[in-house]
């Protein structure tokens, strides 16, 4: 990047705001996915919308790339710099500008931390639901580019579903807004919904509205502990057939159960093969009457044993646990790689269960656990990157378990976005038509292609591309 | 249009399926909408999706209209062909294909009817909520194209939360597939949000995934008299602000309940100014505590009088007459013209109002209901089209209503879509830099601009709009 620009970038932002070192230029240069890395020429963290929409105006003149970029937690390369160019920290924006009690919305700048948002919004007894496993890190702007999930979707869905209104800035530096605190609104196209989950490659999220709920007022957490996955699944079907929707019901297989309770102590039973972590929230009869409900399920069903926590801090603590796997994972081999396959929730237990078999037939070691109430699973792989015969087979597995997945009618990430690592598997999942139609639509909000090249459905430069040396 | 072109539709379609009779051609030259008609010169009813793919590749390359068409219950002029062309009729694609239990999706043709699809999932103990005001006539289809809202859109959303996937064509013929029966899907762009609401103008949707939920197990329902609109928005206010999220919540103001009450003899009292219809459904104990609660603060902010109703069928009947609220206001004078103002609800009671005032400031005679709980409105207007200078008059009174919602943060409608009648009042809402986005999008799906033209974004030819003689 010419040096002229970079001294332009510092006369559009505050003087700290412009970094260019090689530490600095080094951090950005991966996120949390494996495997991939590549460095930004500068990092740029603006401040206000106005900073941004300049920013944006001078890189689109210059044709220079910029990838927007939160805590940086995106596990499909989502904001690798493949390109180079300029790298948006919207940490920055980390304001909670409205929670509007009347309306149930709340106003917020895109560097806000997931968990710290609901932390406000609880402490006024309202609920916002979308809960990411990195969500002590992540921020919601990072959650609405990704439409982020978590452990509630069965019943309160995901990021999209709470995304009320946004200012966003276009390349060319227009500040726009769509959407807003209408629970109705059919006024044209809905940009809103477009710009959810498109992964920092249409525009600039500068300030987000959002839908919020009254919190529940109890919750109550069930361990299902089952002798085979298809038990796991049985339950998990006749759960829902018995028309029971529980805010949450996470499965663990075996090889995560032991690992987690190895980080956790939680004294979880060694011998059985999966076990499923039920909540269900909402008034207290409610809550009883339906986990009640549930533990005969599972237990007509024939599972090993079914635990009801004690405490709120039981379940809580279990919950926890749950939050820790990949953590806990991560502490067996120097490389983790964390998947999203994803199909529907009938499907589960055909799913589980190819995973097994894909790992075997390629010889490496996958853990499975995930959000078996919405079919989301995430296939875990503990590898090392520096053994690339081990890391070849890897990819074979993978190849695999999407191609699987979606023989079952099932898609290729469910929460975590295509970013660079899902980009092969896309033209399968949406067809070269679909391929097509996104890439129009890119065109008509990015014409110059300067916003996260490299992504979703936009050509990518391998080149840029190194392993990282750990 | 050309005799040949007419011949090449009759070679894709049923011998019965292309119609150029002038009483067909007259009976698809208005739908629901008052003050607006043209003809198309063509009415085909397509039976395959391969048949809506021939007709659309020939449509595009003759550069002829397509106006896709369920039931024709559009309030805002959607499927007026002011351009002419081919209305396609999709009535034809009445199947339900399935109901999923396991999934807890259905898979059906978008023309059949919204009433009998909630019979058909009610019947196997499931809920699909939106209950737009036409869904005794409308279509599923229509619903999707238009995100029909209804009386249950605060607790349960609208049409968009669910769409889970779709089959669609293009006008180049290609048939595409978006979504599925995933709950958590992000490959790519949101192009099944994208399409839900586009009113026709970017593909044809040919089939559609929607997403059911558990039937509630009961339901009661809540008369709220009150002696002010400001009485009746605090009420609201109030539930809301007590953390209870009701099913519906609808307003009927007084000539609204004079109107209906003359039309479905319930016995309302005369001398209030507004009423509430309050509905909550779930478990027994949560509905007995819900409306007990919500009765409570009726009668604390003054409520003239609070009824529950005694049975389910004295609810229903109560349900029904809100529904008759159109039907029994069209009796009155020859032109009735429903609109559908929205803001965010904390605005509710200065909207409704603005409505009074302005009505008065305009002496045009203005009934307002609508669904009190998503501050969605539906002004009515009782007038005479053959009347130009009450008519007038009329235009201008709603010009200010929209205007008014648009400075309390409100939408130029919440449930019926652009269509061709609020067209004008885009530009206001979204910002030129909003239209030119929606109509490069537009340009995306349908380069030659043959998809609903004069619709939404897409310039629209007034010579082709005669008023009806009735």
């Amino acid at each position: 990047m010419r040096v002229e620009v970079v001294e332009q970038l510092r006369e559009i932002v505050d003087s700290d705001a412009v970094r260019v070192s090689p530490n600095e230029l080094y951090a950005y240069s991966f996120d949390a996915t494996p495997l991939v890395q590549a460095e930004p020429d500068v990092v740029v963290f603006p401040s206000t919308t106005a900073q941004v929409s300049r920013v944006l105006a001078l890189c689109n003149a210059e044709r220079i790339p910029v990838i927007p970029r939160g805590s940086g937690t995106n596990l499909a390369g989502g904001t690798i710099p493949v390109a180079g160019g300029v790298v948006l920290n919207m940490t920055r924006f980390n304001q909670i500008y409205e929670i509007d009690e009347k309306n149930l919305t709340a106003t917020v700048g895109p560097g806000v931390i997931t968990a710290d948002f609901h932390r406000a919004v609880e402490a006024v007894g309202l609920f916002y639901p979308p809960d990411p496993g990195s969500m002590r890190v992540s921020t919601i702007g990072g959650n609405v580019a990704q439409c982020a999930g978590g452990m509630r979707g069965l019943k309160y869905g995901v990021t999209k579903d709470y995304v009320m209104g946004l200012e966003y800035v276009l390349p060319d530096g227009q500040v726009l807004r769509c959407g807003g605190k209408n629970y109705k609104d059919v006024a044209g196209y809905d940009l809103t919904r477009l710009l959810v989950g498109s992964e920092g490659t249409l525009a600039v999220l500068t300030e987000l509205t959002l839908k919020l709920l009254p919190m529940p007022e109890t919750k109550m957490t069930l361990t299902v502990f089952c002798n085979s996955l298809v038990d796991a699944a049985r339950v998990v079907e006749e759960v829902i057939a018995a028309r029971i929707t529980p805010a949450t019901m996470e499965f663990l297989d075996q090889g995560t159960m032991h690992v987690v309770d190895d980080f956790a102590h939680l004294g979880l039973p060694r011998d059985v093969a999966a076990m499923l972590l039920i909540e269900q929230d909402g008034s207290p009869v409610q809550v009883q009457r339906d986990i009640e409900r549930i533990a005969e399920i599972a237990r007509a069903v024939g599972a090993a044993d079914v635990q009801l926590a004690e405490t709120p801090e039981d379940g809580a603590r279990l919950m926890a646990a749950r939050r820790s796997a990949l953590a806990a994972l991560s502490r067996l081999r120097p490389t983790t790689i964390l998947e999203d396959a994803t199909v529907p929730r009938a499907r589960l237990a055909e799913m589980v269960q190819a995973v097994v078999d894909i790992a075997a037939k390629y010889r490496v070691q996958i853990c499975t656990f995930g959000h078996a109430g919405d079919g989301n699973l995430h296939p875990t792989c503990l590898t090392d990157e520096r053994d690339t015969d081990e890391i070849h087979r890897v990819e074979q597995a993978f190849e695999e378990i999407f191609r699987t997945a979606m023989e079952l009618g099932g898609t290729i990430t469910g929460e975590h976005g295509v970013g660079m690592s899902k980009m092969k598997y896309l033209p399968q999942r949406v067809g070269p038509g679909g391929i097509q139609l996104m890439q129009a639509i890119k065109g008509a909000f990015d014409p110059n292609g300067i916003m996260n090249p490299g992504k979703v459905v936009a050509g990518y430069q391998p080149q840029r591309v190194v392993v990282r040396q750990s």
